[in-house]
């Protein structure tokens, strides 16, 4: 197993959502390499893009602020780029059932884009591709491995699930070296606290050491697989490193299932503030969507990266409350 | 199991790529049962949009020029439908490869169109989405079923089950009554005879026809499976009436397989024309996206549509020649 980062000191790197939560700490963590590091991120208002993601880079992380479906501008990035960290993206459930054009237009012709970029100006280039759990569904059996059934709940899920195979198929067809992560619940330093929509476990840490009521939807019994960020970065590099990551698609998660309101009351204890959590019922359009318990196992991404992740529950939220608390950080993710 | 069509006497049927090869075929069975047909068509040159294809109509059909991308456009055509049948596609593999951005663009974005403006001015109304064979990909077990795994070997493909997902997440989120049919190899009458990128049946009636050397890639020994368009468009009119097609994809097929020599063989004979066909390798592009034998078994859609395929090889053959060949009808398809 792999416990330090894969090397890409020396390398291009390119990051498109790189200012966002995965992709601004796939680029510090290049970065702080000797990676050659650019991002490109459209600063979208609704998602988690944040310039103070890139504070303190250890050498200078040139950021492009543009559209990942700006053919001409991703072409231009790509030149003579040997890793690309695709992460930019639509990543709302909601958004996605309420503008589903957007969906289509980001998530799938955004993918295009960078996959038609590279194979003209970056045909060497590694590129690892952020997908989603949001592909699998609802759960068919568990833990869920990569043959599961993919029938996603939401516009978010056909259409990065789309991308995914987008990615598989440029491999195939024109020789590119793709794979791609299905990301699970992930928390950690630089993600967005401004609402719920997604990124929850940050949210509730925001309202935690804020000391606001603290209101979940159903009794948080649900399972859930969570990553501490520091554990993705890790697969990100070596998906872009090992030659048997290739043409593959791996999920990501710890291998075991955690509930949400464990999850809060971790949260609660680490900050000190003993609090009654308010019980609601779902809304309707949450529970159209919902998928069940939701516990993968890594197996295939231990056996083919040599990854497995190293960052438990209690470790995790404690380096993510003590992140945001520095300095007063979390004032800029509000 | 049904021999005759499910019954749309009365219906307003809207048909989407309704001047192409599957849409006409429906459009004409529809307004002779005495539904108010309405077709749109783009007549995108590449494809078999003609309007020949509606020549001899029983009741009047209205036959709208117009993009399925036209969101006001298709918002009001749909207004009062009781069915939608949608077959406007990009359908050549080989266009997906070389423009993919166009695939992605009348695929996803084209079907979300259709299945959007149901939802605002039709949410009654009953949809068949005309899917294909081509989100199988390689075959990894035969015979194949419905829950066949599904990695498309082109663009195409991937889109086009990206929009087979929308139907059924509109069915669940929305409350639509969706339902998609696999299409595999068809072949009969309206069927566009001016190349080779696909419709293959047809294309190679058309050379034996006109006498025409008939060359082709490989041996021809791959089995494929294959049906005549009134076997298909017997399987829409039950995918659009039967309750148990409600939410469901459904692959349709002969549940044999037949090789193209085989079929190439079998139209000589019945054209009557002793010709030696050319074998020539497989060119490169052609054989990425090749994906072995193709045969697939019916039962889901026998047992829940009551559908069986009731045109064989032969007779169907002899049927499409023998309709191209009154009045001189082949002219118009060249």
């Amino acid at each position: 197993m792999s416990v330090g980062l894969a090397d890409l000191s020396g390398a291009r790197v390119l990051v498109t959502g790189g200012l966002g939560f995965v992709g601004s700490n796939l680029a510090m963590a290049a970065s702080a390499q000797g990676a050659r590091v650019t991002v490109l991120d459209a600063l979208l208002p609704a998602y988690g893009g944040n310039r103070a993601n890139l504070d303190g880079a250890k050498t200078p992380v040139d950021a492009v602020v543009g559209d990942v479906r700006d053919a001409a501008l991703v072409r231009r990035l790509m030149d003579g780029v040997d890793v690309v960290f695709d992460c930019a993206a639509q990543v709302s459930h909601s958004l996605s059932v309420t503008q589903p054009f957007l969906d289509v237009d980001i998530n799938c012709r955004g993918a295009l884009t960078v996959l038609e970029a590279a194979r003209e100006a970056a045909p060497k280039a590694h590129l690892v591709y952020a997908s989603t759990r949001g592909v699998i569904g609802r759960t068919v059996y568990s833990p869920i491995d990569e043959l599961h059934p993919t029938e996603p709940t939401d516009m978010n899920g056909i259409d990065k699930l789309a991308a995914e195979k987008y990615y598989r198929l440029y491999g195939e067809l024109h020789g590119l070296w793709t794979s791609s992560l299905r990301i699970s619940n992930t928390y950690g330093p630089r993600g967005q606290m401004r609402h719920d929509d997604y990124g929850v476990v940050n949210w509730f840490l925001r309202r935690a050491m804020r000391r606001e009521p603290i209101t979940i939807h159903g009794e948080g019994r649900q399972l859930r697989d969570y990553n501490h960020v520091d554990d993705v970065v890790r697969a990100f590099f070596l998906a872009a490193t090992v030659p048997e990551a290739r043409g593959q698609a791996f999920l990501l998660g710890s291998g075991a299932g955690t509930s949400l309101i464990a999850m809060i009351e971790t949260i609660l204890s680490i900050v000190g503030w003993p609090h009654e959590v308010t019980k609601i019922p779902r809304p309707h359009e949450r529970q159209a969507i919902e998928i069940g318990n939701y516990v993968v196992t890594t197996e295939k991404a231990r056996r083919l990266l040599g990854w497995a992740p190293a960052v438990g529950v209690q470790e995790g939220l404690q380096r993510t409350y003590d992140w945001y608390r520095e300095g007063g950080r979390l004032e800029k993710y509000l």
